[in-house]
Parts: C-alpha cells; sequence; structure tokens
C-alpha cells in the first residue's frame, strides 16, 4: 500500500468533530469506536460479525500478543491482520497499560519495563524501541506510543516524573518508527493526571514533537466522569486540529457522547463484550440486565426499532434464557448486540456532527438513557 | 401448516438410501445428520451459522428443556422454532436417556420415571404421556416416544424387561399423540440392548403399532463399533421400507458412513461440537488436534479444498492459537467447522446413492482418514 495515513476533518458543531482517517488497510470514520480484540479476536465475535455490527477499525493489545503467540510468530504468519482474518484497520496499544495492570515484578527505570508474564512468570523487558519494533512486527495500522500510566491518586511529583518520563519515551517511540510503511502512524499519549498545567504541558511537547495522532492516556482508571470530562476540557484545545484525538478505554455510551462534545475521535473500550459477556445489554433506553426474571416470559426483542437484527430478532426471554443457562450464543448475541449499539451511537453522532444538530442528538441520546428501559409485560 | 409429514424414497444403493423428510417446518434430505441443540442452542453456534453448514434439522433435548425454561413457557413463547430463531425442521428427543444419564435419584415404574433435576434437585415425573405432551408444547416436528434406554453389559433378562416396558410405552405415547397437527411426527424407539431376538421382537412390534418413522435406541453407549453395527444389520432390514430410520446419537464419521450402508437415514451426536470446544477438528484427513504445538507456526488451513469458508480460510496457527488462548472464537469457528464437515459427509453419501456409486464413496472417505492429515511445513 501506497497511500498515506492521513485524517480529514470533514465537519464540527462546537467541539464535536466528524472525519475519517486514511491508512494502510482502508478508512474509518470519525468519531469511531473501536471494539477490544485483545488475544487476536474479540470475545465471542467473529470477524464477519464485527464487520456486520459497523465497525471499521480493531484495536489489539500488544502486551497479550507479545506474551501469546509472539510478535515474531505474527510476523511469520503474514501480520496480524492476515493472521485474525481482519482486513481493516487495526490499532494496537503499546503495551504499557496492561503491563502495569496485568503483569507480576514490574519494574520501571529510564530504559524500559521489565516484568513477568502472568501467563508463564517468563522475564519480558519493553522498552520504548520494543514496543515500536512489536507494533511493526504485528503490521498494525496504528501503534501507539509506550507511556508511564500511574494510578490516581497520586502526588503531583509522581504523576509528573511519570509524565515527563512518558515525554522521553514518546521521542524514542519516534525515532523507532521512523523509516514505517506509508498508511502506518505513531500516535503520542498525553499524560498528567488530574493536573491541568502537567496535562497541558504534556500535549504541547508532543505537539512539538508532530505525531500523526494524539492519545489522552490514564483517564477511565476509576475517577469520577466529572474529572475524566474536565481534564478532556483542558488537553483537547492543545491539541493540533488536524490530527485524531483518541479518547483510551473510554467507556459508557454516555462518556463516548461526552467526550464527541468536546472533540474527540476515536474510543476503545471493553465494555460493549465484558457486559456481554455477562448478560447486560445496551439500549436506547440504558443498559438492560437479562439475568433479571423479569424478563423470563417476555417475547419482546431488545428494542425492535434497532437496526441491528439480533436486537429486533431475539426475545428478551430467550437471551435470559441463554444467560441463566450460561451458554455461549448468549455471550455471543450480547456482545454483538452491544457492539452495533455503539456503533449506531457513533455513527448518529457522526450524522448529527455533520448536520449541526449534535446538541439535539446528545440531549435525544441521554432522554432515552434517563426513560430507562421500556416496562415488562 | 397443513402438509402432511411423509418421508419419500428417491434412491436406493444396495442397502444404502437417500429421500427426503417433509415435516411441518419444510423439508430435509436425507442421510441427515442433526446438530444437537441440547438447551435450545447448538452450542456456540448462532442460528444463520448452522444454516451455513448446510443443516436443515436440529435436534433439542426434552431434559434440558422441561427442567429450563420449561416447555409451558416455550409454549407461551410461540414455540421452540420461534425461541430459538430456528424456523427448520427439529426433532425432539423424549428425555428418557438424558434422564437416566443426568438425573439424580431416578425411579422408573410402569407409570413413569421419577427423577430430581440435576439444576436444582426439584422432583419431576416423566410418564410417556407427559413426554409426548413436552414434545408437544415445544412444537417439535418429529418426536419421540419415551423409553428405557438400559446401560450394556446388562442380562438378557432386564434387556427383555426394559424392551418390552419401551414397547408398552410406546403405545400410550402413540395414544397421546392422537390428534398431533398436520407435519407432525412420532417416531418409535428400538430397543433389546446387544441380543439379536430382542431387537427383532421390538422391530417387529413397534411396526405393527405404525409409527411414522423408527429409531435405533440404546447403541453408542460405549460397545465396539462391530456390536453397533451387527445390531444394525440385524434391525434395519425388519423395519419398513417406506419410513424414516434414525440411529440415535451416532457418532464418528466412520460410524455414520458404515450406518448409512446399512440403510440408516438420520443421525444425531454431540461429537462434533464437543469435540470442536476441545480443540478437535474432523477433517477429510482424519481428526486433527489444534493443542498440538505442531500447528503452532502452520500458515495453511484445515483443508484449502473443503467447501466450507472457515474452513479454507483460518490458518491451523490462528486456530491453535484461539485453542491455547481459550478463547470463544476457537469453539465457535471448530464447532461450525465440524458441522460443516458432517454436513459435506452427509452431502456426499446423498450424492452418490443417487449415482449408484456410494461403495467407491464410501471407500475414499476411508481412503482420506486412514492417510491422515497432511504433514506440517
Amino acid at each position: 500500500m501506497t497511500t498515506p495515513f492521513s485524517f480529514h476533518l470533514i465537519a464540527t458543531d462546537k467541539a464535536a468533530r466528524a472525519g475519517r482517517v486514511v491508512t494502510a488497510h482502508g478508512e474509518f470514520a470519525t468519531p469511531a469506536f473501536m471494539p477490544v480484540g485483545t488475544q487476536a479476536t474479540v470475545k465471542a465475535v467473529a470477524p464477519e460479525e464485527i464487520v456486520r455490527t459497523g465497525a471499521e477499525i480493531l484495536l489489539a493489545n500488544t502486551y497479550h500478543l507479545m506474551l501469546r503467540p509472539g510478535p515474531e510468530r505474527v510476523a511469520k504468519l503474514g501480520g496480524l491482520h492476515r493472521f485474525m482474518n481482519w482486513n481493516r484497520p487495526i490499532l494496537t496499544d503499546s503495551g504499557g497499560f496492561l503491563v502495569m495492570s496485568l503483569s507480576l515484578l514490574r519494574r520501571i527505570d529510564e530504559k524500559a519495563v521489565t516484568f513477568r508474564s502472568h501467563l508463564d512468570g517468563a522475564m519480558y523487558e519493553l522498552s520504548p524501541e520494543r514496543a515500536v519494533e512489536i507494533q511493526r512486527l504485528l503490521g498494525s495500522d496504528i501503534a501507539m506510543q509506550l507511556d508511564e500510566c500511574i494510578r490516581l491518586p497520586a502526588t503531583r511529583e509522581d504523576i509528573a516524573r511519570a509524565m515527563a518520563l512518558s515525554l522521553r519515551w514518546a521521542e524514542r517511540c519516534k525515532r523507532a518508527f521512523e523509516g514505517a510503511a506509508a498508511g502506518h502512524a505513531l500516535f503520542g499519549i498525553v499524560q498528567g493526571g488530574d493536573d491541568p498545567a502537567l496535562r497541558i504541558e504534556s500535549a504541547q511537547a508532543l505537539t512539538d514533537m508532530d505525531f500523526q495522532g494524539y492519545a489522552i492516556g490514564g483517564l477511565a482508571v476509576g475517577e469520577p466522569q466529572d474529572v475524566m470530562l474536565s481534564m478532556i476540557d483542558v488537553v483537547a484545545p492543545a491539541l493540533p486540529v488536524d490530527r485524531p484525538r483518541y479518547l483510551m478505554g473510554v467507556g459508557t455510551p454516555d462518556d463516548l457522547i461526552e467526550a464527541v462534545a468536546r472533540g474527540i475521535d476515536m474510543f476503545d473500550c471493553v465494555m460493549p463484550t465484558r457486559n456481554g459477556r455477562h448478560g447486560l445489554a445496551f439500549t436506547r433506553h440504558g443498559p438492560v440486565n437479562l439475568k433479571n426474571a423479569r424478563h423470563a416470559e417476555d417475547p419482546r426483542p431488545l428494542d425492535e426499532r434497532s437496526g441491528d437484527p439480533a436486537t429486533r430478532t431475539y426475545s428478551r426471554a430467550y437471551l435470559h434464557h441463554l444467560v441463566k443457562a450460561n451458554e455461549t450464543l448468549g455471550a455471543m448475541l450480547l456482545s454483538a448486540i452491544n457492539l452495533s449499539y455503539y456503533q449506531a451511537l457513533m455513527r448518529g453522532a457522526r450524522e448529527a456532527i455533520a448536520a449541526g444538530t449534535f446538541e439535539a442528538y446528545r440531549a435525544a441520546c441521554k432522554h432515552g438513557w434517563e426513560q430507562g428501559d421500556i416496562p415488562s409485560r
């Protein structure tokens, strides 16, 4: 492929933006939600079903893939797209966040993060250079810099130290990414915890380094929504308008709409699939817990007005039965139903932004969620 | 629906038969393999995927559905077809076999089998009349009589007693089934263990009762293949040629081909889906264990000549990765791949019988299996 990576802003509506991103494996429209394909598979959803939900890009986790099956093996097998039978764009995280949440005995120094695999206890070293190398071996369209994502609450000193280290690692990642094939991009990650000044310092320093896109990291780690949104309010205006902005690991449908209102273009989150596996459906009327006995004899689908066939077809009673009986098909259907809802939500946002009606769309979404689920028969 | 249930013999090749069965929910071609949808779902396979494998009829288990969600509830929700989103024929077993293998504290007398649910310990009574009532509430196209399926080895006396009880229950089931809607059928079940005389006695008594189809029960319960085949050799000629013959719970690809050669028309077995969930694929070249490390870097699909897209598309390396990582997609793909193989095997048998070349087909299948899997690179 020789198409260069690019971002095209199509419309804005106040701070909200609609655009499209061109990559080596085709385009995706923004605001975009990326399903999470942790171990080279979106859990319980087949690739053709992911396409059917409307997803145009997915995320895969470097941490998991570096441990199993290993990036060199994936490269030997023709890269991640071919390996997992997904021919559209893929974004890979750097591995840093999951090293810090999942691995054992980690140690961070200037050079790298060293850790034991949670699978077999083997030692690994993940440097900024290795993080980029792994992502190039996987062949992802969008790679992320290695960063240090610290837990909140933390002292300003600790937040500042981690932010500064992340900036030095950003530079090293950028150097390591030089010469990447056309259509492939590297994004920098804004850190700085809940400190506005540190966030702005991080955003400006990364902007000076000129990345092809910018992520906001270190949020959605348990802080209240207003803290997260106030950080976006601080960071988004400090980022260049002509580059995509990605809010990592977010979130609920409401989080997405609020972040879109503040100028975010890309999201990823395990929430639709993880909750789907646990019997929770996201709908226009808010979350519906299918474990609840009130669904046991309800012949109605989750939402007969949905554009998604499964959401319109399967009765609540059947979904309840599958969840209670712990049947895999329950996880399959609800994961796909939730991904379809997230995609419909983003599609609605894109259309509203293009039409200049995003405020009304945002209000309508919130009204639906607040109304709650339609009463049982 | 007003189409009556019927069986049409299309071709025979020695003892092997090709035909079609017409039911209230459409037709299916025989020899037919029925995927098992235990709890109103074929484990890890969505209905549209089951259709894609070529299956035209599936089996659901009365024992499981009577416990959860309950036949009255399924009836209230419009019947099993609607409940599980499957608009083609469904055969239900009578519940008897699984009561005897799964339930606690069972007691069998002339009237009924009484047992405790393995789910919650509640007491249930399953009489011939209730077994038919449940299957009518579910709305299955083909219902099975309640029988007593005893374990082998057993004394001739015990086998004879269970066979005689099954005949009396067959009569009671037949009376209970009177007045069923057009297109719905009840099959009798030949019992008699491994005793040829008892098997023939059972087959003749059931034939005198004039069922719409006949099953051979009490086989595939651990006996050697030659015992099973010799019982088919005894029973099949004692059954009327103008009714479908169903060998319950069988089996391996080789079991199916050998039984087809002996005049069997219908099969069901959990083997393709259960083995798929455990990492085993059935192929033209015999079983392939994808847990085996030899597949870890093998870019080739399971069978590039297969008519099934998943079998042709996904690399052995990817399937190995999914199985090792315990990812649901591994169970999903391998279950569907195995069902596709079973359907292709039956389609090949039907075509060969119609062409008068079944012997050559049988030999070619065996040659492929004996050849073993293609060597790794």
